[in-house]
């Protein structure tokens, strides 16, 4: 009978959790204003959060959430059986669909909880070929999250196979129960007041970038293990962090969970070496131990220990996969980076490091960058790319300098902390 | 040991039945095009079907297979929280999308199982009106399916909530397995070679379909218990049973399982009164025992013993919810019809038994029907609406006789059974 309760009690708590997570989802992450339609995507194995999510959604005044739900099986399926040319294919409809639905003003809620290793035994030229598709169809969807045209906003939810790539060594249902709490603790969901927590934590990353928005700096150094790199920022860069108001003015936070401060490189001004200090889980490959050269902000040499094929599969989508769109400082003792966790997915692993991100540039990073036509934006050195992939380079061993317009360095980050309040 | 061995069988035997019935649905009921994208609307609970489905059509050539999950939970949650408003609201990007798919080429496949009574106790109000803005915004992509654009089909799977409807005094599991095998026979994937089993059904309805245009009738008369029906059929009707050849060339069974052979009715040529047979389950109300008088084509009064609300905000969609679509003959002998079972659902119950539509026509029931405009199909008769809902007026107390242009009457059926050959 002890057993019962005990049990009965820790079926509860986890609704409780789970309820607060979709009330940070729908209140902290999305925003959604009263009247407002929201598009949320779930693998299938979410549906528990996506039902709380649709709850508090339609609480908070949403007038119809649709949810397109995603089957891992039926990806492997089409790997299996079809025909080579199905690679080539994207769903344009669809995503054509959630643009017209973002240009309405729809919001945007993912749930996020693949299979790190899922296509890891797949043709690496397939995966290519099926991302590239898949990423030109979305773009123009993908085009209007990125400059925010609408509030959005991502979450995870713990799936059984992501679960026991986090914790191999537990049994399905144990690691699954870990994993909700890692998302829980890192989602400040487990707090008795979840919203206020993140009223809290938004100002903290305000207070950071607006400190590095009054230095300006014209570059980032970074120093550590098989990594100098200098890192040119774009002109009239702007340092995000935390919340952000879109520009239909709902105030949302993009990621949950999100620790870092993050700016816009200079696309033709990066220089030097750098190795990445924990694996890239992408689209189903593991890519460890990265290691590049950049030579005026493109990528000349890039290496793996494992996932070299698919890295340079990504590096060959376009011009502008091979030069940064992002910069992003997370101090060492960062809550995620504490929990000693690899999640294998870039929300957390992101958020425990120090990151850069190949690919597509934000718009919103650059002062007035949300109206600047392409070729502005181009002319300030904001990157342009299908893809948009953040790889972690920060470690407790990793310091940082911000370079002012005359040359003079200032420390920063000293063994991944942060050196000035 | 023995059990253990049975169990395996029956697992091993239900296995192999759905993957029957997945190849049902692909090649009797799309006829999948190699290269062709498949867009697939599926509930949750049908998920294990629709990965058989998936497999089958990247076999059978898709190039790319998207399943549109939708969830009875979420539309509940909308019922129980949403803002009045939102019954007003419609996805319409959604539909908007799959529209640009079939215009694109892609055919259609939709799984039903639906709960019949999922909204049976929600205000009848909201649900007319949810389900109006949803009918308005899928009537461009509705068109193009009922004009047969593309190749399109529907099949179903057994969901708790449905087995549970059909079979309230057995448990849950029990249910559904007797649904399934339900399924499974009344859709031919219950004999050894399923898609020989449908080209003899094909062919055997072909034949009725011939013998009735070359009648080419003026009028059917129903008469029966409650009913005295003349329905007039529009000039240059024609009509269909089983497979139909989409525009694009692709054969396909649009509904499986299939019995009827139908056409269409003139939309000011009905005149007298007639009694349902069977519950019409409508978006989740059971309508019993309707009874409607008509004048000119039209209802000029209607009742039933229960659901009369959602009847009455049924035939006030528009001008066309209150004129007919459709009319069908299915003889009292049919497989669905001997199974004895009542299926809530219109997919089965309306191949029990001879049937009207409320509401759209069909082109393709007219001569050159598919490239005609608007008008055309209009001065012939054919009913225009962002309806078509069939209910069952057949039975074996219901004769129908033909009735030709010079008034002649000749007996097509007797207690529910076809007269001539
Ligand atoms: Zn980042
Ligand atoms: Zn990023
Ligand atoms: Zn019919
Ligand atoms: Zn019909």
């Amino acid at each position: 009978m002890n057993e019962q309760v005990r049990n009965a009690s820790a079926a509860a708590s986890h609704d409780v959790l789970l309820d607060r997570m979709a009330e940070v989802a729908v209140r902290v992450g999305l925003g959604v204003k009263p009247g407002q339609e929201v598009v949320m995507t779930a693998p299938l194995e979410a549906v528990a959060l996506a039902r709380r999510i649709t709850e508090q959604a339609y609480k908070a005044g949403a007038s119809l959430v649709t949810t397109l739900f995603s089957d891992e099986e039926a990806t492997l399926m089409r790997y299996r059986h079809a025909r080579d040319e199905s690679f080539d294919a994207a769903s344009a409809w669809l995503y054509e669909g959630m643009a017209t639905a973002f240009k309405s003003g729809a919001a945007r809620l993912a749930i996020v909880g693949e299979d790190p290793s899922l296509l890891a035994k797949e043709d690496p030229e397939k995966v290519s070929r099926a991302n590239r598709a898949r990423s030109k169809a979305y773009q123009p969807a993908l085009n209007l999250i990125a400059g925010f045209d609408t509030n959005w906003t991502i979450v995870s939810a713990a799936t059984p196979a992501w679960a026991k790539a986090v914790f191999p060594d537990d049994p399905e249902d144990v690691a699954v129960a870990k994993l909700w709490n890692a998302i829980f603790a890192a989602s400040r969901a487990d707090v008795a007041d979840p919203i206020g927590a993140w009223g809290i934590h938004n100002r903290s990353l305000r207070a950071r970038t607006r400190m590095l928005n009054a230095k300006n700096y014209a570059a980032l150094h970074f120093r550590g293990p098989g990594t100098d790199l200098r890192v040119g920022l774009a002109d009239g860069h702007e340092w995000a962090g935390g919340s952000t108001t879109a520009k239909n003015g709902v105030v949302c936070n993009a990621n949950i969970p999100t620790e870092e401060v993050f700016t816009t490189p200079h696309k033709d001004r990066v220089d030097g070496y750098v190795t990445s200090t924990k694996p890239l889980s992408y689209q189903g490959t593991l890519i460890q131990d990265i290691q590049v050269k950049f030579e005026g902000g493109r990528i000349v040499e890039g290496k793996a220990r494992t996932g070299e094929a698919v890295l340079n599969k990504v590096l060959e989508t376009d011009e502008g996969a091979r030069r940064l769109g992002e910069v992003a400082l997370v101090p060492y003792s960062s809550p995620i980076s504490k929990s000693g966790l690899l999640f294998y997915n870039t929300l957390f692993d992101e958020n425990a490091s120090s990151h850069i991100a190949l690919g597509q540039a934000y718009s919103k990073c650059l002062v007035n960058g949300g109206s600047m036509s392409e070729e502005e934006l181009a002319s300030r050195g904001a990157n342009k790319s299908l893809i948009h992939i953040d790889w972690m380079i920060g470690s407790d061993k990793v310091d940082v300098d911000g370079i002012s317009a005359d040359g003079k360095a200032e420390p920063l980050m000293r063994g991944g902390e942060w050196v000035a309040p």
